[in-house]
């Protein structure tokens, strides 16, 4: 592990700063706030989806693309609130873009906030955005050798969403050597296996997000 | 697209200069080079492996990864050479780095040179490695909306190369919209459906690297 270098730069602290304004912001409407990372196409916004089946306006989704507002559009369809941000071209979201978003966000009720990062395992993972906590989502397609591959991001999960698991009997994946890589980078990550798509799993899920156990 | 700001630091030019002499120097060998870039598990060293099988010592793989050598090790199994970048959390590749893995390759027979990017649909995509090419890779899990979703790559793709297909009866996946968005961005691209686990495809890609037809 000692080859990450971590970049400190101007850009970072002024994000920083703003991250921390945005948890006291945070705090101050009583939410919970996760900010969501996968590759593209892990299925965040199907996972989203399914969370606002459930939870409806006791949701707030805030979605970072580079282009295109058609995650927001999706999840809308499930009675939550959501706000897109395009940030045309930009590989991660920032602290100043959330907190531009969430203004726009009616809080009456809600409860949980959940930011769906742009879909990329590295970048997202050095930005603070003024969350609770990042998870880590992971697909079975995509293999069980992405934790020692993209440890940036496995250092500072505090749960690992192991998603599409519908497709285990399609597909060759070995949980434990996930959980083992995950653990080594951070001992106290806790892991959950899910389909968003048949709803395998999504009752933990829901009991992470309101911190019911 | 207007949204899409290209970002011209002097780390860039730098990049370009390298990538530049890069492409003279490979062009001085004889090489065709391709730098392949996806999200992470969309099957890029899969595919070098089942290359690698059939083209044998005529290949050349330099591969990127924030950490770990796993994928230059599974693909040395496979006859021919293969040299791995540790970019100790960068997100993508420099034309630098590459430069100093390919003094590392003997090129005696070598025709064909794929660099498999880091995993991650936005970053590589703005920096010219000195390939003649960049491939782009989908994989059916990731779903059929990445195009419109990831336009800093998909404007730049030579070739879009479709993985995963077996997973077809399970998955849905509109290859028409893929088409479509990616024609929008990019009127000349090619177009390859693969899988690299069951080789259906494979001849057409051995095509496309060698350049007959």
């Amino acid at each position: 592990m000692s080859k990450i270098i971590e970049v400190k730069t101007p850009a970072n602290e002024k994000n920083q700063r703003q991250a921390n304004e945005n948890r006291a912001l945070f705090a101050s409407h009583g939410l919970r706030v996760f900010n969501l990372i996968s590759s593209p196409g892990g299925g965040k916004t199907t996972l989203l989806e399914a969370t606002a089946d459930r939870l409806g306006n006791r949701l707030g989704v805030i979605v970072g693309d580079l282009a295109t507002a058609r995650d927001a559009d999706r999840i809308l369809r499930h009675g939550c609130q959501a706000v897109q941000i395009e940030t045309g071209g930009g590989c991660h979201l920032l602290a100043g873009q959330v907190r531009v978003a969430f203004d726009k966000l009616d809080t009456t009720g809600m409860q949980i906030l959940i930011i769906e990062n742009v879909g990329n395992l590295v970048c997202p993972s050095a930005y603070d955005l003024g969350e609770q906590a990042k998870i880590g989502m992971l697909s079975l397609p995509e293999g069980d050798d992405k934790p020692a591959k993209y440890p940036t991001l496995f250092l500072r999960t505090d749960l690992v969403v192991i998603n599409k698991i519908d497709l285990r009997p399609v597909l060759e994946y070995d949980f434990e050597r996930v959980y083992k890589d995950c653990r080594t980078l951070n001992p106290e990550v806790r892991f959950l296996n899910v389909s968003a798509k048949t709803g395998t799993g999504l009752d933990a899920w829901l009991s992470y997000l309101t911190g019911d156990k």
